[in-house]
């Protein structure tokens, strides 16, 4: 994780072969390019192969337009997929939220902070309540009410919302709403939700009432990106905290905020920062 | 935690009202006993109220027999369920083991470095394997078949085994066998299991293969004691340990195994200073 | 932990003898108090006792005030420490920061979401730039520099803000200047720091750089009282996160910030319920 | 990690240059061999770069001797220290223990589950109490007394002991003696230690004690190698447990037997799988 710039990223996957890593790192130091970071993966049972360069570009001999014009070469040699994305270059992510404030909050704090890599050109919330908050952070706010009876009407809304904004990516900030299977659809890979209890336990509504019922001595989070089976997708970030006898159901709602942030917020930034490869249902996530 | 003797452990549980702490820790005080550890609970759902103390007796007025004796008549004044476990006591446990030794060799190695109170007068397996780790350390093996089509006659066997050693508690060491009701039964609040999963992610055979699968980020453990629902009774205590997708299945079984010996002998430690009470399907545990 | 008012919090300490948890649970039971939460310790070195009770007055035969009056002759006849907090009673908080957001954030975010019971009645900061974030969840400001040629003067105003918004307690959110010997004094056991390493590694200046320079695989953060040595005071809470070898010290810093703030505003939270207990240089934290 | 055969794993460091992936990686796939993993780091500060691969040579074009002396001209020309360990090649570990038992235990359990790539040709102890252990898992017990007033004589009786049983690797499992730096010097790199605290804090003796007289919330355990410097040498890995005010320092003992086992298997584990490679006093551990 080096300052230096301009550097870019990296990222390639194919069904595995010999050479592959020697391949990619061959063709970045023939240009003079430097790696800053370097990981790779063979997932052995898909077959299939992963990996994530930074690149420090420096000295590099050749623009980085001529640099992906000439791997597309090299990619499809190997059938890659593959994309390059600039070091300054910062994803368009909106953020939608509910009524819970904590981890909106806690999101729009580091990208204050600089610590996650992106815009948020806009927060979408079917409540009124996290209005100010937002403002302040000089974002705007968008008050979308999903009517019971006319949920259709109200997605249509956020994804004009989203396609004005140019979303790169939607963050579903405990926004507690069913996500209908076409905008599952358009942001798939990119279409990241915080489920509230460590999957692949207490599926569905009223996790914490569930662990609460069931005795649990530790509760979860679930950071992962949605599909249309509900709480199925791919799994980015997990992490639990130790509750006891005492807790009752406000004290794991209360600890599991907690949890809920900090495991949305790592893997958002693992995300921003191209760390995640998905294959089937589930991720490579590179941060070591 | 004092070395001073003798002590002597008082556990105590009763429908919630006022002065239970007052009534229980009067009576102590009024006979001498010095408090070494008190503490209390009150599941305000269940409505009812758990309290354990172990007591110094060095400057006890009467004898535990005469103590005993009064505490009954306080206890059925208040409708407690109560008992008394005098400090140099040990109880009986048997554990029960399959092929896979790394549950057993722990508590094994925590019994003999005086971490666990408790004798064990045997061992059980269905499979000849572990007999030479356990007799190194002095303990008894029996091993007792258990045929798929004859299921009936191995755990009679086991039956009366366990009866013939005065088992106070059963251990399941990654046994693997389905426990027969009536075994649950008998053995009800003293038939320890641990499960190799976050309960209730993944309950019944191969968890880890599930998890693999599933892409968790954390695989754990589960210490409950037994009942005729398979992997549904109360929780003791659980744990977790952080995975990545480089860790095949393989490898997730060699994290967990860590995790369940610890886990098991966590909990089986708890059990043995009587430091677990039930309630519903859930422990109260004062681990404090 | 229960919704139900009027409660209040009971903390005694008194050096150790027969029948402390008695007497003052039946005092309490007396009065017809119940206990929502009882939690007592000896500490056998100090040969001192320790003893916390939330109590529901719902059904109490008098009022806070004469069971105050009451208690203080129990009190008196065993030598105890005590106090008393109305559960309404709300502590006032200053909070005083330098540069840094992330711990001031964390707090103020928490208050707002009536996390943490106290009323913030300002913020000091020698910088200005966390100006507009205070201001906008309606808290005052006050901007001190610290010339450091003349800090006895910033310190005085210091005192003065203090003493003007009648602080029952300050936080030093990464505020990063040496507290003088009069302040420390001052408010004893009401001066909470968050120190950015896990004491008593890396006392001191720049523990971050020096974590990065040793090599070590977790960093920490702890959170104590503020005493005259510095470093040294009595340690609240504590907690690490995990480093590799391709953390650099811009990434230990930010891994950093998540552990101090969240140790920070649990310490404040075990304070302000009247959790912690302090004797000699070490604490008692009923945080069960 | 793959159970296939024959594999390798080479382990290279130099310089930092453009072009060190692609030359290594390049090698290996030019004669055939798969990358089984392949991890690398660039530590900025020191300037320095490091790399593991662990490849499969099944469909290698050349042999092993033959890829070892093709690779040195690389190595040269790079300016590489470098190493290749064919897969089925075990170290010769000889563990130092002195009374307790606790992380020799841990060791030889997972010797002889396989978990640890590695033969044991013999225990050294200064006591006599840990022979029957040692010699029931079937390997050779010295017991070296260690005269205080005649140091030098028991230590050449180690190293003389040492040389006999062709040592790759030494590890002291709590051997609580301190190391002459003649065998410091021989083994540098390959002698490992547990220290029974979270180094930096609590060098040297009793660290327990001073835990529990510092208050601490947290108490840990450090693996690392041996330098002249007690306490100082690079640090392998590092793990943590939480205390409370009620664990007395007996207490912090058994809590810390569980750390300092589990961290000292972990490092040694890592070691004999050739994941850390050290430069200056720290360590780049690649175990991802």
């Amino acid at each position: 994780m080096s300052d230096a710039t301009p550097n870019f990223t990296l990222v390639t996957s194919c069904a595995d072969q010999i050479g592959l890593v020697a391949a990619v790192s061959s063709f970045i130091a023939e240009r003079g390019g430097c790696l800053v970071e370097s990981a790779n993966h063979t997932d052995v049972h898909q077959g299939w192969f992963f990996m994530r360069n930074v690149v420090n570009a420096d000295a590099m001999s050749c623009s980085i337009e001529a640099f992906r014009e000439d791997f597309d070469s090299l990619a499809q040699r190997y059938g890659m997929q593959w994309y390059l994305r600039p070091g300054g270059e910062k994803q368009r992510v909106v953020i939608m939220a509910s009524h819970a404030s904590h981890c909106l909050a806690d999101i729009l704090y580091r990208w204050q902070a600089d610590e996650l890599q992106c815009d948020i050109p806009c927060v979408i919330s079917n409540h009124e309540n996290l209005r100010s908050m937002v403002e302040w952070h000089g974002i705007p706010f968008h008050h979308v009410p999903v009517d019971p009876d006319d949920k259709p009407a109200a997605f249509a809304a956020v994804e004009d919302i989203l396609e004005r904004h140019g979303a790169d990516c939607v963050v579903l900030a405990r926004y507690m709403q069913i996500i209908p299977p076409s905008l599952c659809e358009t942001y798939v890979g990119r279409l990241i939700n915080i489920h509230h209890s460590f999957l692949p336990s207490f599926i569905g509504a009223n996790p914490y009432q569930k662990a609460f019922d069931r005795g649990v001595k530790l509760i979860g989070a679930t950071c992962h990106y949605v599909t249309e089976d509900l709480d199925q997708g791919p799994i980015i970030e997990q992490d639990v905290v130790r509750v006891t006898h005492s807790s009752n159901k406000d004290e794991l709602v209360r600890l599991g905020r907690d949890v809920e942030s900090s495991v949305l917020s790592r893997g958002l930034r693992y995300h921003l920062e191209d760390r995640v490869l998905v294959r089937g249902n589930k991720t490579v996530v590179f941060n070591a």
